[in-house]
């Protein structure tokens, strides 16, 4: 079945937002089957647009529009539609309804323009939107499907995963597809490829790989006629590919580095402090965007200079005899920060982060330690890359090492 | 003159990247004073690119295409442009020669397939690349102009800015357009379009806001016959703007608040150090992003809990009778650090940043504290948002002032 996707809007045409939608549809496409041949944005321009939609209901057999749904008179998608099918727009007196309900509960006046968002064509089903006003349509004629959605990345995806996705799945033959997402650190894609080898080929489930900030994706993809038969063949492959990566695997999907650590912390009444020098706060800084992390963080250290080092009462001696960037700097500074904050485990991390190398240590150099107050180690890592690259692949280290600790 | 971009590779349409180029491109065609009316993507398929680049030659006068002209079979542009126009591909003994020279200076074997890139068409100019072997085409022809540009952004953009913009400038009719973006902090959108009024509606220079993540940016574009003459009437509007909006214009292009920053730091050979609480570490981290910030940052202090405080002698009492977020606490963590890092200025960040309020005071409530020795003073603010916006709003906060007491 071939898919097309379209996005409306003259921001977009304008450069003014990057159009993202598309690309997380895109990526939504493949396990439901569905081919897409072409993206295309047309900006609020109506004779435009019904021509791209017209061109779009011609090549292809399912077409997904975002955007133009909102109240004002240059949204212009529900008349477009109309047009193209030869249907005439009503005003759905529930949906207006709901819309009153709505603005009453917040106190606001409602814009009589609003009303537009209440309009529909007979042979479209209203999708409810529960984050905005603008309701999606479902559109089934002539054997093609026309789905709209609101342009708003929160609302589109939120309309997608609970609404339309499942809609689409049932209607390309009653199969379920479901995936799950393990995310690995510390080994390159080319090595998670030749480690996965024997499962990247397989049809059902599928197994993909995906290069990411916080290191190698793979997805897993299986399709049946149940939800329950989907499930047991993604858990069976996760086992054989957990079995392969081993302690790599360090979460799925939504799961973060730093919300992982902060509930292996919390769990087991653990308090952490952190003492960095050339990452310059942002592995304090990633640790603290958990929400509640103040149950178990105590807080950082910035060493970035020698005055820095020495009002923390830090050893000039060791650096003089290591280097700043060095294991036993690291060990060092997980100690002092440990005792200085009176945490359970404090974690101490430096790196070359440039513009230069430092004491003869190439760019990308990173050492952790971790002091958890019976035991002291230090982890050495080497990753080629600019600053903000080597700061980020820093923290993620640090962040990958203390969850094995922790374990 | 109506214009066109078109995407071209099957990873785009599998959701594997997003496309920033055409978002890119869009933002670039206005002061040309061309009019962008359609953006495609299309994959690695000869006939679907063929008629997309068909129907792009019916309805458009400029058309940009990006992708598909790496050496490898997949890459299908230069064959469906050669198609397109019904002309033949050679090739150009002198790119082969230049790729032999590239691989041989970086001692690699150069692979037979590279020089399908050397490929070009007889109404094509070649736009070199000084970023990679993949070349741009340059295409007039019947009253058209079709571009064609490697998809990787670094070596488009490149490509771009020194080769095909000045080239189009030139064809658009021998102007020069040159562009100034001046960056605000402090104003909301709605409050600099108001002061901005009198020249928003101006045809040359022409003005434009932006809300950005650190303030307000406005874009003044002018065209003249000379680049001098353009350059001219950007001062002068430049000075309307500076007038008007005064120290809320921090800088201008490519600056950003912790360059400003560093750069004052470094010109007065003061050094800074910061403490924060439940930025967590952020405000560090922005200002070590600039290299070589070194020079004039100490470090940085991250008190998430009373342990930390504690930890850094900070008056518990001070807390305990004002709150952790408020003014006198801001004050005081610019005083501690300052004096406990021997640096010449301390700033103290705290915020209230959920999931919950704090002492009664909403999210999003900031207060900054400044010690420079001879002066110490609070600022406070308030931006509502999630977690993560609060905490760059309040960074960005913090540097703004911190600039403006430099000054």
């Amino acid at each position: 079945m071939k898919a097309e996707i379209i996005s409306i809007g003259t921001e977009l045409l304008l450069g003014e937002i990057t159009d993202t939608n598309s690309a997380y549809l895109a990526s939504q496409l493949p396990p439901l089957g569905l081919d897409l041949h072409f993206m295309s944005t047309v900006g609020d321009n109506q004779q435009r647009l019904v021509d791209t939609l017209q061109q779009a209901w011609e090549r292809s057999n399912v077409i997904i529009a975002t955007g133009g749904l909102g109240p004002t008179q240059d949204d212009i998608t529900r008349e477009a539609i109309a047009e193209l099918l030869h249907e005439e727009i009503t005003i759905d007196s529930d949906l207006v309804k709901r819309f009153e309900e709505l603005f009453s509960y917040y106190k606001i006046d409602m814009p009589q323009s609003n009303i537009r968002q209440a309009g529909v064509i007979p042979s479209a089903q209203i999708i409810p939107n529960p984050r905005g006003t603008a309701p999606g349509w479902w559109i089934e004629r002539d054997n093609r499907i026309l789905i709209t959605m609101p342009g708003p990345p929160r609302e589109m995806q939120s309309m997608w995963t609970n609404e339309l996705l499942p809609k689409l799945q049932q209607r390309m033959g009653g199969t379920v597809i479901l995936s799950k997402t393990l995310k690995t650190f510390g080994l390159t894609e080319a090595r998670v490829d030749e480690l996965a080898s024997p499962f990247l080929s397989a049809t059902n489930p599928t197994l993909a790989t995906y290069a990411k900030l916080d290191g190698i994706h793979l997805r897993i993809t299986a399709k049946a006629a149940a939800a329950s038969e989907a499930e047991e063949l993604i858990a069976q492959r996760e086992a054989d590919i957990r079995a392969i990566l081993e302690d790599h695997v360090w979460g799925a999907d939504s799961d973060t580095l730093e919300g992982i650590v902060g509930a292996l912390l919390a769990a087991k009444g653990l308090a952490l402090a952190c003492m960095e020098s050339y990452t310059g706060g942002l592995l304090a800084n990633i640790i603290t965007n958990v929400p509640g992390s103040s149950k178990y963080f105590r807080g950082g250290l910035v060493a970035y200079t020698n005055e820095a080092r020495a009002a923390f009462e830090f050893d000039a001696q060791l650096v003089s005899r290591h280097g700043a960037v060095s294991a036993e700097t690291a060990e060092a500074m997980a100690t002092t920060v440990r005792e200085k904050l009176a945490a359970d485990i404090g974690i101490g991390l430096t790196a070359v982060t440039g513009p230069t190398e430092i004491e003869g240590k190439p760019l990308g150099t990173i050492f952790i330690g971790i002091d958890d107050g019976q035991c002291r180690q230090s982890f050495t890592r080497n990753y080629p890359g600019n600053r903000l690259q080597v700061k980020q692949r820093a923290v993620t280290s640090a962040l990958f090492e203390l969850r094995r600790s922790l374990l």
